[in-house]
């Protein structure tokens, strides 16, 4: 066993499978979760679970936070009172995805608290999150990056990309290159299926040629089997994306397929209610602009 | 040694790393080029080379042609008569990018002069062809993709998705997921560099997560370092997307995405002298639209 102890604030889709992870590898685990329903079968596990993060954060030497954005993860650290409650010298590490100033701003007001933090958002979907392959990009200093490096082996591949904000802003490159991935699987997808031809010996083929991601083979199946079941909810890749094109706006640069892109899944979230289906549902509104209905 | 000969017609950046491949594994090989210099140094390896493709193909039980188009391999197949030249019952493999519609219209017309025909073009570029990995998605009779596959093994990675015209629609699908990808990739370089971030701790970070893919991490790096030598020309990216547009469109239905990738390549051939570079120099287009010079 570690003696490592980890408290986990935001155990949903995602933070309950890396919770479980981090008690199989032995760490000691307190978790909370605003809906406390939600934590509870981690207990079984055992994890111990309690009503409030300011709780379930005393005495630990790493904080995971994986919350619904930025905002919701500053009133836990700063409003619900974490930062008081951790132990001077203990890590915060922000696994959600959030804005790359607003990582830059809790490192500075962390540090202020004697306390480290580095970004630290995820890819790989629930999935990865069950199987413990999560790719991690990671932000911050390299000593702290280096300190809490085995609490996140227990939940993926740790990669170091740089300075306080690198995690996120290489998440939003993720979450760029996701998107409009989705987008394209959706749209060879369609090409083979209204002329005749097997998605699936599609998918086959390609693999190994330069089309082959796990996008296709996961989300193209997804598309041709009508299973939106999340995954990666089509709501939240307006929010990434939104990131991404604001990040670049600041810099008066464009990125067209992005912003193709966004339009195209916000008008799945706002005209076709998507915002709850996985990311794949693209193909939905590839469906629907096309004057077609989906048949399931 | 087999003693299954094979014709390639084509022997240029794809055909002369496959008929070496075809060498190795024990075949005999017949190879003819238009610019005779690009096949004769196969000659060293083993391979017979020809003036006329009538003459290549003479005793061959496969012919592989791998040329620019369709217009240019049926040239080749009536007007040239290879199919006139070649024994009864012998298969010719097309294994150029033509249209699906051009490849069943030469298995009809191969079919009246007792020849069979599979459409089997390919994916995995010039990196693909010289380590015998690619991507082969083949249309035709079952019956013959089989007589054909122990051919086709040696170059690749044969999958049989259907009949006459569907490996080139696959083929076409694969485009799409391709030129998309390098868009996006293309754009995820982009926002990682110009907010200080390191684009190749971002492509470690990434492998193995739904962002990663042959693109991300080859062409990535192709961008970040500026090496545009092809590989995929930008050229045949405009064809293949408009072959994909027009099998749509031809069903009144749309790729919006296809459609924004294949203006951005047709911008990089026709304004800013692409043509001949690798596609992944669709980057170099991104950096245009931003009002940014490549730095090289």
């Amino acid at each position: 066993m570690s003696e490592t102890t980890v408290a986990v604030l935001g155990t949903g889709l995602m933070g309950a499978p890396m919770a479980r992870n981090l008690l199989d590898a032995g760490f000691g685990v307190r978790a909370w979760n605003r809906s406390r329903s939600k934590a509870e079968p981690l207990a079984e596990h055992g994890a111990l679970v309690f009503d409030t993060p300011s709780e379930a954060v005393a005495g630990a030497d790493v904080v995971i936070t994986m919350l619904s954005d930025g905002p919701a993860t500053s009133d836990v650290l700063f409003n619900q009172d974490v930062a008081g409650a951790m132990k001077p010298g203990a890590i915060v590490v922000d696994m959600g995805s959030i804005k790359p100033a607003e990582a830059k701003d809790h490192a500075e007001r962390l540090a202020q608290n004697s306390l480290l933090y580095i970004d630290a958002p995820v890819s790989g979907g629930t999935r990865g999150a069950e199987e413990g392959s999560l790719a991690i990009m990671a932000g911050g200093e390299a000593s702290v990056f280096e300190a809490a490096e085995p609490v996140l082996q227990a939940m993926g591949r740790p990669v170091h990309v740089g300075p306080s904000g690198s995690g996120q802003l290489a998440k939003l490159c993720n979450q760029v290159i996701v998107a409009i991935t989705i987008g394209c699987v959706a749209e060879a997808m369609l090409l083979m299926e209204r002329n005749g031809g097997d998605p699936a010996k599609l998918r086959d083929a390609l693999k190994g040629g330069f089309a082959d991601s796990t996008i296709l083979q996961q989300h193209g199946e997804r598309m041709t089997t009508g299973n939106f079941v999340p995954g990666g909810l089509s709501r939240l890749q307006v929010k990434d994306l939104d990131n991404a094109l604001e990040v670049m706006a600041q810099a008066n640069l464009r990125l067209p397929m992005a912003e193709l892109t966004r339009e195209r899944f916000d008008r799945l979230v706002s005209e076709l209610d998507g915002g709850e289906l996985d990311h794949s549902a693209l193909y939905l509104e590839l469906l629907d602009i096309n004057g077609l209905r989906a048949e399931s």
